[in-house]
């Protein structure tokens, strides 16, 4: 049996999709477990965690632009704006989609189905420093 | 320790809800894990999965008509459409749910409440083959 | 190998949110896992749980407000109401937040980032007790 735990950063520079499948799956694979599970935990309030098809970017686009009508940064009632019109925003994005993504490991490999990727949905203007944590447990049979 | 990783298949009929609650029970009793984690993953992006209410049928009326107004299919800014107007509208519906779902296990049981259930949320038209995985992590004790 | 699964109480009190962080680290550490993953799952479909900001009170406010807006009571086609116009809009928030959340456990310590907490999200009027289980997977080294 292992537990292993690991985080890495990445950089993002401003709102968007960041896709982090590869660096998951390194990690995955140089715990040498078999079979387990992969849970990927990102450390923010403002930046969330998708599985997404990661094959035709305009996926991607519309998926953005649903965000930024969904919860639209000129929203009159909100009082939470002490770091602007992406704050409350940010926070209220994040709960729509996830803080952390568990993925089943066999033989080895996160079983992602063909389309599926791991990304980072940054939910903020500016560049940000983003650290993520990822949990390995399983066995190496 | 075990660390068992497990598949199966459903057919879906079109958009709706799909319980799968029996079939991953099966799978967790079949691992003789009795304290653990069950954790439930759908392999595509047009599908999901969510833990809902079991016993009233409405509520999951109520649930699927509100999806249909909250990500309509006649959206004009989207341009994913490549597969038809419910196309963007199936990514989006499925980041805004689940595609993994983790329960605790004890005694060798889901502890899933009383009218909780695991359901497959298709959000296609058509009907489609989806391949869901099962991890399970515990101990025989 | 530790596979520990243990559940607790809350009593809430209306709508809001209710933070439990506490709780699950006095768990976490009760169970000697210095590395691994811990597990939260709340065992209803009127209540859901969020990783959320901690320190400004007001970024919760606005999510309260946000949602109340997004799922309103009033929304006229909604047919499972046999427990009051709190009854569909509690389900579908449930759905669009969560009925676990994961985290990992590093050094004997939920790996949460500088503002995040676990939440208790409770989406009926009236108070209602509200049972949550935490399984903690992991190694004493």
């Amino acid at each position: 049996m292992i537990a292993h735990t690991e985080s890495f950063e990445i950089i993002t520079r401003g709102k968007g999709t960041y896709e982090i499948t590869d660096v998951v799956q390194r990690i995955v694979r140089s715990t040498g477990v078999k079979n387990g599970l992969a849970t990927v935990f990102i450390q923010h309030t403002s930046a969330s965690l998708i599985i997404f098809e990661n094959a035709d970017p305009t996926a991607r686009t519309d998926l953005e632009e649903y965000f930024e009508r969904l919860v639209p940064e000129n929203t009159n009632y909100f009082v939470h704006t002490a770091e602007g019109a992406d704050d409350s925003t940010s926070h209220i994005r994040m709960v729509l989609t996830r803080t952390s993504e568990s993925v089943p490991v066999a033989h080895g490999r996160l079983q992602l189905g063909t389309w599926q990727g791991i990304f980072v949905f940054e939910h903020r203007r500016s560049s940000h420093r983003r650290r993520i944590v990822v949990s390995v447990l399983g066995t190496k049979e």
